[in-house]
């Protein structure tokens, strides 16, 4: 009888793998390209996959019991495999964290500091002290963070560290750790004139699909930024692009987007006080290690019992 | 017999002013521009000063004997004064750690995290994911200060918070709060290739003009950059730029300089991979507050023993 086999379809380095065989030593750990079509069917394991793949793809996985996502969202996988109660389903949920929240602090600490006005002054060697009034800082500011998984609990944790009020929205406003403050999301709308600043960490789900719009804007202090690190289909786009050019609130910074990439005549590419990244935030030097890392956490508990150790999907909550 | 005076060069608050007249109910508190000169000499406290004054003008306050600075340099200060027994010296060192801690992280993660390149494809309206792979995180980097002081500290702590090994130099390698590991002065260059990144905070003494010169910058990773939010005369600035264009070291952010305003021909407006700020990172967002939470806390002391509580300036040490 065949091993069944590990199938890494995520590249890891070749330490990664010894580490993997060396623990689960009655399998064959394999990259998913050297894997024969009769092998298909003794893949037990699976590290990523095609987002292309359709579900006439993993049928032939007949002995598939665990896909562990390389990235956080599970949106490519077709519903099926979802819903199927044979395979376990983790994500790579909380890898991101550090990459993330660095990016939202470069924005928030660069707009407070003058950073971006003296880029522009530099490039005229004018050695302009006009702004020295409006610098702020945002020591004692009070930050609205909309969803409160491991990412928006990062970012909560260092904007602590820096001296702000955190306020963390989620759906039933339990207590997490690393805000001051939880709020339920039906009272959100209580909190969010309060707020300096307000960042989407929210996945995308059928509630959080256009949250961010007209309406919510004008909720928020004309002073206040807004940051989206969340999904693109969170926020109204062209109702983002009317609060910054009408000075409904101060400032945005997105990293995604609706459309990805955005067309070159998109109308955020000019929109005012916007800071934009093309979806870079995530980036996470040293992925693989980052990927290894959970992939083992979750091996080893798999191994004893057959459970995972973390960021196991829950179909039902889509995240 | 009148009241000795609590004289304020620094303006303050009216309501500052009241707390300080109802915790000095023996004294009088005035402005120093409704000061009479026949009052001069009953100006027992005086809280900030003209940076122009000499040894005579404050030869004339004959009961001075408490000197509060309302900025943390005391190099405008007469050596007389500086020198004489009967008068108590404090400054404001402390109250710029947070907005300077700002600005040195708004560098840090804007330049890890690819802001800088995403600000100028921005304005090309020029979706650019192409230096994915060069995105850096500052977590699990090493971050060297130089000076362990409060401002020194600040960074510390929020740079540990984000993941960072830190180390600190100091005179005696003594170990201070937030850092990972401290060494003397003499053995700094035994941890200067070590480090992802250089900061210099420390104030301008004899043993720190031209510190960072081309042998530092020589010994540093070329990887690493170099910042400097003490004072300009710390490092030389020529030959920072050959650092800069050679590569020696990958990038420096700088908001002190040797002369300032910096020129506009200076030739470091046009040196490559340089960020600056015209000495703003100081700049403190509602600044008479933080004046009077320390000159309140050491008048608190020093209604009671004739003491201060914090910020004494060490004459020998000058600083």
């Amino acid at each position: 009888m065949t091993k069944p086999i590990i199938a890494l379809y995520q590249d890891l380095k070749d330490e990664h793998k010894e580490a993997i065989q060396s623990l689960m030593v009655d399998y064959q750990v394999k990259d998913f390209s050297q894997i024969t079509s009769s092998e298909i069917a003794e893949i037990e394991v699976l590290l990523g996959w095609n987002h292309d793949w359709t579900e006439a793809d993993f049928e032939q996985m007949t002995s598939l019991k665990w896909l562990q996502n390389s990235s956080a969202g599970m949106d490519s996988l077709p519903d099926e495999v979802k819903q199927s109660s044979r395979i376990l389903l983790s994500n790579m949920s909380g890898i991101h964290g550090d990459s993330i929240a660095q990016n939202v602090f470069a924005y928030l600490l660069s707009t407070y500091r003058g950073m971006y006005q003296a880029l522009s002054d530099q490039q005229e060697h004018y050695w302009n002290q006009s702004y020295m009034d409006d610098l702020m800082q945002i020591n004692d500011k009070t930050m609205l963070l909309f969803g409160t998984g491991s990412l928006s609990q990062r970012i909560a944790e260092i904007a602590q560290v820096f001296g702000m009020n955190v306020v963390g929205v989620n759906t039933d406003g339990r207590s997490v750790k690393h805000y001051d403050q939880t709020v339920a999301t039906e009272k959100a709308g209580a909190v969010i004139a309060e707020a300096d600043m307000i960042v989407n960490t929210m996945p995308s789900t059928t509630t959080t699909r256009g949250l961010f719009d007209g309406d919510f804007f004008e909720k928020m202090n004309h002073e206040a930024l807004f940051i989206n690190v969340g999904r693109g289909d969170a926020v109204v786009e062209e109702d983002l692009i009317d609060a910054l050019e009408n000075e409904t609130i101060a400032g945005a910074y997105l990293d995604v987007f609706q459309e990805e990439p955005l067309p070159a005549d998109h109308p955020l590419w000019t929109a005012k006080h916007l800071v934009m990244t093309p979806h870079t935030s995530g980036v996470v030097e040293h992925f693989r290690d980052a990927v290894f890392n959970v992939f083992y956490e979750n091996l080893k508990q798999y191994q004893q019992d057959g459970t995972l150790a973390k960021n196991q999907f829950n179909v039902k909550k889509d995240y």
